[in-house]
């Protein structure tokens, strides 16, 4: 959210620069704004410390789901993290949820309602409660609306903004497997071009990491608490584009460690499977809810015991650099080369 | 909002069911949650007496606009004015816009900014600011969701319960304004079916009542302070669907004197015109905005001199009744009948 880019590859950078125009045409300042646009929520002020977050995401048939790789279900659930996920970047703790259908005359009451119970698993672990939305016909498929409020977790928030040169780059979990996920769901099993090699313990995994996607919000709250992570932004269209957005709100530039990459054992065997690159499915498959941050390069032996600590999953990929240096890749052989813009079009995520 | 139905009448009856269904299976009662499912707007508390004002409303090209009769101006303030007008009726100040936007492949810059630019034209008197949003594309047309948060303006909030038998109905300004506006664009200056004898500002005004309608946003400021309002509600869907509505959840009946429906001359003069009935269009004619509420009968005399004194425009349209007594019409000639529940199905609005 925060007029963040979602839509298909081919468009994003168009959207980007939308995203830039409307910033600078209608971004206001006033006390009760705290971040407006440009993060992935909002945070407005209200009294003297009361504090909300507020995120929305549009999803739209043909663009971010398809009816026939996804069911109802999934897609709420999908819809949903997507808005926690979003909440979770800020360090915040998600509280209401209000929803726009936008549903085609063929629709059914048990679609709806399969879509809504999604959505809601999604939400129940977080204790998030529909308070309201909007319901209406479409001549153009089905279109979901979410919009997630939240408060902080602590007198902290975690901004897109606040990485400085010299601070170390973290992920949580592993990159990817949502990614290859989804090819599998595009490649049914028996197919010809479906991987034979995979494990199907391997392929469940994929399938679940990219239809049951986990919002991380316990990760997010926890780096709310500690002093040390300068920002946050969570990986929905993927490393590349994400990093990139984060470097432009810090106005700094990045070096990402390609060895260093969290990969699952499971994406790993899904790459080998199908004669592709691992580390190239990391950097560019989207969707994969993990969040990106930065912590000064003096706390990581601090920072990694605690989060050893604490059983959350972090993984260093590299380092901000500055602005003037751009955003650069370190390949295994020790050269480095430019993250190239192109690359999520290159991994077009279908979405 | 609220999860209120919005779309084309032949679907609103299901609509209204599902929603029913909706609030029944995930409706919650927490202490966070003041109004959830089921009214224009939600309200959540934060601490002990902050309250916020949630509301959400999602808009289809084919179904709530039409790209031939409404510039991308024009759709982004009514859009907009749908949402301010749910703020309107719970006597709230409206404060901060979230904008999702699902657009064509074909979509330009420019018609971006003018949807913009009319949603801001909208919000800007009343100072609401844009905080975010999100983009995407889209394989069905154009859509727009808007969510607008806004506060209490008094420790009083107006919901749609409030009504009880006996109490007096009334609206703020005219209506079946909108509706005819939307028919004359419909039917061009010049063709063969366009009214002849309107007067060029009658026809100006009406186009005007639809294009760029106007939230009631001082009304229903003035009756959450006056201390006599028992409930209100925006009149989006046309008198005869939003009086279900507020009666609905006020568990009450209704009689609607039909001689007593304010209607403009212009409106009067476009009916006659084109042979129509004028009360069956105040009737049924939805996108009005106006606020329909009701007020205890022993304080009539002492609400219309206060109305009168601070150029709130007010019309006596009926009375409440016991919910055993159901929606009834009071006709010119004396007699009551049901208020059809198709009636906005016979008129069906083009949204």
């Amino acid at each position: 959210m925060a007029l963040s880019a979602r839509s298909q590859a081919s468009s994003r950078i168009r959207e980007f620069q939308l995203i830039r125009a409307l910033k600078e045409r209608y971004g206001t300042t006033h006390s009760s704004i705290v971040r407006g646009i440009g993060d992935d929520a909002a945070v407005i002020a209200s009294g003297q410390d009361r504090r909300h977050l507020l995120t929305t995401d549009l999803l739209a048939e043909g663009i971010h789901f398809d009816l026939r790789t996804a069911a109802f279900g999934d897609i709420g659930f999908r819809a949903a993290t997507a808005n926690l996920s979003d909440i979770a970047a800020m360090g915040g703790t998600p509280k209401h949820l209000l929803v726009s259908l936008a549903m085609p005359r063929d629709a059914t009451g048990r679609q709806v309602k399969q879509l809504y119970d999604g959505m809601m698993a999604a939400c129940r672990p977080h204790r998030v409660r529909l308070i309201g939305g909007d319901t209406s016909a479409s001549r153009g498929g089905w279109f979901i609306n979410i919009t997630l409020v939240g408060s902080p977790s602590s007198s902290r928030i975690l901004f897109r903004s606040g990485a400085r040169p010299g601070d170390h780059l973290y992920v949580t979990g592993t990159l990817g497997d949502s990614r290859a996920g989804l090819e599998l769901l595009q490649r049914p099993r028996g197919t010809a071009d479906a991987p034979q090699s995979l494990t199907p313990g391997h392929r469940r995994f994929l399938i679940q990491r990219h239809l049951r996607p986990t919002a991380r919000i316990r990760e997010g709250r926890w780096l709310s608490m500690i002093p040390w992570a300068t920002s946050a932004i969570d990986i929905s269209d993927g490393l590349s584009g994400d990093i990139r957005h984060l470097c432009a709100e810090s106005r700094v530039g990045a070096l990402i460690e390609l060895s260093a990459l969290p990969i699952s054992s499971a994406c790993r065997e899904y790459a080998s499977a199908t004669k592709r690159d691992a580390v190239t499915m990391a950097l560019a498959g989207g969707e994969d809810y993990e969040l990106l941050f930065t912590v000064p390069a003096r706390q990581r032996i601090r920072f990694e015991r605690a989060s050893a600590q604490h059983r959350v999953q972090v993984t260093r990929i590299g380092t901000i650099t500055a602005a003037r240096d751009g955003l650069r890749l370190a390949l295994p052989n020790g050269r480095q080369r430019p993250l190239p813009v192109s690359s999520y079009e290159h991994f077009r995520p279908n979405r």
